[in-house]
């Protein structure tokens, strides 16, 4: 599919390997040799193979835990600053490719809702922030500041204001939970299954919380396929029952599911499976959904080989080309202004559906040329 | 769900009954005793069954094979403009809640044509046509007119030019087929087989022949979840292979999925299916759908009941409300006018989703006051 | 998926050109131009590229309409003899690998009767009969003979005694429903659509017609994804009414859903769409579809690259490998004795599921050493 | 569906309300009221409700977090004695209606292991055990003792032994858990999401700690359609890498979906969703899951409703009773043995699919008597 946009893709800056090494936790002789190159890097091999795979567009993420994992205030806001900064140098090299998020410190939400408001008005290039979950406080890392408190609203009316959507992106867990909960099977405590289990109680957390109705322009979005929260919608939105917990927030006259499309989003990143696309799409709507891919955690070439050829034969094509572009572009309307330029596709502008006619012959289905050749994977 | 619209609802003249009496083909004690009065009637039984059951609007068509059936030009042109005539008084007595298909007998291309004009700008109440699949010609009605012989031009761009969508409704077989292939077994010429095995020959004669693509503004309608066509489209287009048949006049650069969604819809009616419904989302999308239900062959009841209570829970609110109201305001926008003034509505205005709190007390789920009784069908 | 058993896979001898040529609707530079030489080949290609594509076994059967072609009894008579002989022949050079249907004339009850009987008894390597639709019958080819016709008991009755399933497969239809139905559009009569809905008529018109309750032994497949008969099933049970069809002969208490898994199965041959795969697993259950190509009609590595990598990220294992092969040992239990020898194989054994370590390198997934690189398909 | 067995199926004794009293966690006027009274009933409305929505028999098991919140382990070990005793009583009333699954203590590997063979030699009634998650240890309560641990090894070794399955159950957080993550929003830390966050850890932890693979005729069962596993299955094992994990001690050949259907099973209770349990049959496949209702916190009626009327429609019919009945049967071989003597049943047995002649009229789908009336769900 052309023109595919990407919403969960990462890049770092080399300040951030002090607090967190990624290629510490990533296998040898697969992507761990060559993670940290994947994450500095952008218009080199990211930009070549989003060529060579129809990524039109991505939408940059300073590395996860990144901010959220310093614990000293000071320095983690000056540590956003800097990412920022540095960012938007990278996407204004390349904007019609490239968008940024902004990277916050969540210590103080007056300060975060003012980097938030200098990046989205005094900078070029930002259409949102990612946040990676709780943010790790106090001397011993192990005060999880979650941004459902009251206090928080000082950020998320910022973020409403400008209209400023908000990534929440999984990370590890603090010190002290992974002594409790995780030790001794430390592969469950990453993206395995961890990471989810946190991030989809701080989403709750922040829609039961009644920041949503409170802040009706703001748009929160997850990714891995919404970190099991729509396989579980209707035992959610069962258990919270209003009379057992008359004090939930959250708007009386809504359920959890009511939230998704209007306010709440989710990505593909990392979570390939056809299944779980299906029973998301089923349960929140394809206008909910959009592609990702969790670069350089994840390849470019896989996650699009899994879109374009085994999920295209099982969507209808006008919801394939929503969720693999147009619903970012409703999303993020930043998207379609002067500095960026994108437009809406349809299936024919995306190469979807139709039957491709080349030097005469037609290619579509079994009947073409290859046809007596199996459709062998071959890396060239 | 609030606001459905339903779009396959027959109605009938007195007329009709001299070329086929439908309650012969019905059981009885079922709904055979009733199936003419149902069909005569408008505002009393049927609109008291739309009230209780949450069906806004219909649109009326007459009964089939209806004007389809009369083998004599002339007879079959009389009959039409009578069925028109008396409709058009029907629905200008409540248009807030029907409009009409026009019947139209499809001897002469050219006397169609004129016909639908009639109705679609010097009268009121009418949205498109409804063709009962072939036309029954000849002395022994054994001769089949198929529209998608190029001298149905004529009459296809008339449609075109009124931007009046077109609903293929099946019809019972030619004497002559009946004899060679349904003999002793008419339980199959039917409802139950024959009736969309000949409709989607007669569909995709004339999506390959090229009537879309010539009359692009042009845009067709079946029933009973495309008579087979969604399940078969992956065949379809991969067997309407163009070097095998290059006389075939359909784009070439264009499969028949592609029609779907823009030109060609179809309907619940008479289908109450999940697993196929699902089926045809996957295929052709939830935009190229509608709610119907074949009244009176099926219960306005029962279709709801299946609609309100099976479908809800396992597609997405956005899609269901789109199918159950919003797409026909697409498809036909003549409805959003002033005579009938029908708006979109969103999952919240059509009740579907949320919370409802009655008297203090929280309704949604199992949770409620209910909770020990068994959601058991009562028939009052 | 290893140990893959195909059951509609066509073969045939020179002798049947004489009535159909099926290089004739084949278009050019595809496969038409080995059409006819593929159709002869047993162990050269044939074997060759099931070698390649895991396809441990065919069942051969003679390429359609063949014998329900001829409209002289003799002659049908002899062409299903010499048939029979010949494949017989071609299947004993390599029993672990090739089964054979036996051709049948259908003119005579009788007589189609000793000749099943004969394969089945006197001779090796049946498991079976393939009926290729209707049987051509008359002087002009034009009366069309169908088998739920009560005079057919005969020859259901010594399927039924000899426990040997029977194929229906579909064919072309006769010179006068040609002229009456599909003149002018003959891409519309064979294997897009036609093909399907003669059989599907024809299938209904056997289970309605009592032959499966009279013979509770006989097992009937049909292929092509059950023609178009799985969606809509809840239509096909609803309408046939049966206070409208008294005497419908099929047994009061059944639904014509009730015979699928028991004497109804499907396969999947030529239609490889994973939708509509999974529609027919909803209404009808894995137990009761099998895997098949519809060789040379579709290619091997296609079919199977579909099997193989499209459908398998979508079934769960236990299914997927009961589809591909071993419903195929419940059905046709004479592949499984001496002969022939197949065993049932699980998920591993199968090679579905599980991590194929390579060399110490896991190969699962994305994190394998092609981790950067696309699956693209190269035809070698 | 006659016939239907239930898995997850809670009873309690005075004794457990020391540690943890359900009531005062149900709102109030709803099933809050009668829930204490619902957990101490078996052979009253309990089994009323079974009779009147065709539930044949339940596996009774002590409430949550019963034995498992009992930090001393003297009166834990006490606690799961005096349960045993007492609900063996029980079903001993009505072995054709009522097994047991048995609670015990989990700070003693071997003394677990004691009281579970004790269930299952010296005692009747008994088809396997219980866990609800962790154990709290410590003098605060704050130690979780996971059963990953290799000191479990020897209560594992017993279960294997006596092939006497166990099923995982959720419990509430620890005190310093809930303090650090649920605060102030404690309606996460239960049913809603916390429940299955914990549990799923667990659960992957046994499996990916090896417990299986060291006892291969281990069978464990989770509830509430899986915990969320089933929709991440894919993600789970892309990212159990083993080149970054490489201790993980689970068998290298082995993905974690591998496990499902012969060793790992799970259950519907309190999630009655129709698209979560598609998704767990498309990932898992039908062998691996069973009805279960997790009465009293859902409804008899409400769950049996769910199933019987709205899941019926979506999946066939084979698939249907398995998970309704059979695969409880091979999961747990002691119910069909004497002293309950539970069958297997087909779907005619169990009232699934055929038409329903009552008094000579046919009473499948909507050509029948109440044709034109509303299935209007109505609580007497």
């Amino acid at each position: 599919m052309k023109g595919k946009i990407a919403l969960e893709e990462c890049w770092t800056i080399p300040e951030t390997f002090q607090s967190f090494n990624p290629s510490q936790f990533a296998g040898k002789g697969v992507i761990g040799d060559d993670l940290n190159a994947n994450l500095l890097d952008v218009h080199g091999k990211r930009l070549q193979e989003m060529d060579e795979n129809d990524v039109e567009f991505m939408v940059l993420s300073l590395n996860a835990p990144g901010v959220q994992n310093v614990t000293d205030p000071a320095a983690a806001e000056k540590l956003a600053e800097i990412a920022n900064d540095k960012i938007e140098a990278e996407v204004l090299k390349d904007p019609k490719r490239f968008a940024a998020f902004a990277a916050l410190s969540m210590h103080d939400p007056a300060q975060a809702g003012r980097e938030l408001r200098r990046c989205m008005t005094e900078k070029k290039g930002f259409v949102g922030a990612m946040l990676n979950d709780f943010q790790s406080s106090g001397p011993d890392g192990n005060t999880m500041l979650f941004y459902d408190d009251p206090k928080y609203d000082e950020f998320w009316k910022v973020a409403h204001e400008l209209k400023a959507p908000v990534y929440l992106h999984p990370r590890t867990s603090s010190p002290l939970i992974k002594e409790m909960m995780w030790k001794g099977r430390p592969w469950l405590d990453f993206s395995a299954l961890g990471y989810a289990n946190r991030l989809n109680m701080h989403t709750l957390g922040i829609i039961t919380g009644g920041v949503l109705d409170r802040f009706p322009d703001l748009k929160i979005i997850i990714g891995h396929m919404g970190e099991h929260i729509p396989y579980d919608l209707y035992r959610i939105d069962h258990k919270l029952d209003r009379s057992r917990f008359p004090n939930m927030p959250m708007r009386k006259d809504r359920l959890v599911r009511d939230y998704f499309g209007t306010q709440v989003f989710i990505t593909t990143s990392g979570h390939f499976s056809t299944p779980a696309l299906i029973c998301a799409m089923t349960e929140i709507g394809a206008r909910s959904i959009c592609f990702s891919i969790d670069y350089p955690f994840e390849s470019i070439p896989n996650g699009c080989c899994w879109w374009d050829e085994h999920v295209s034969p099982v969507v209808n094509e006008r919801d394939f080309v929503d969720m693999g572009r147009n619903n970012a572009l409703q999303i993020f309307p930043r998207l379609t202004e002067g500095l960026h330029g994108l437009k809406e596709m349809g299936p024919a502008e995306c190469g979807v559906g139709g039957l491709r006619a080349e030097d005469g012959e037609v290619t579509f289905g079994m009947y073409n040329k290859d046809f007596n050749k199996r459709g062998k994977k071959m890396y060239s």
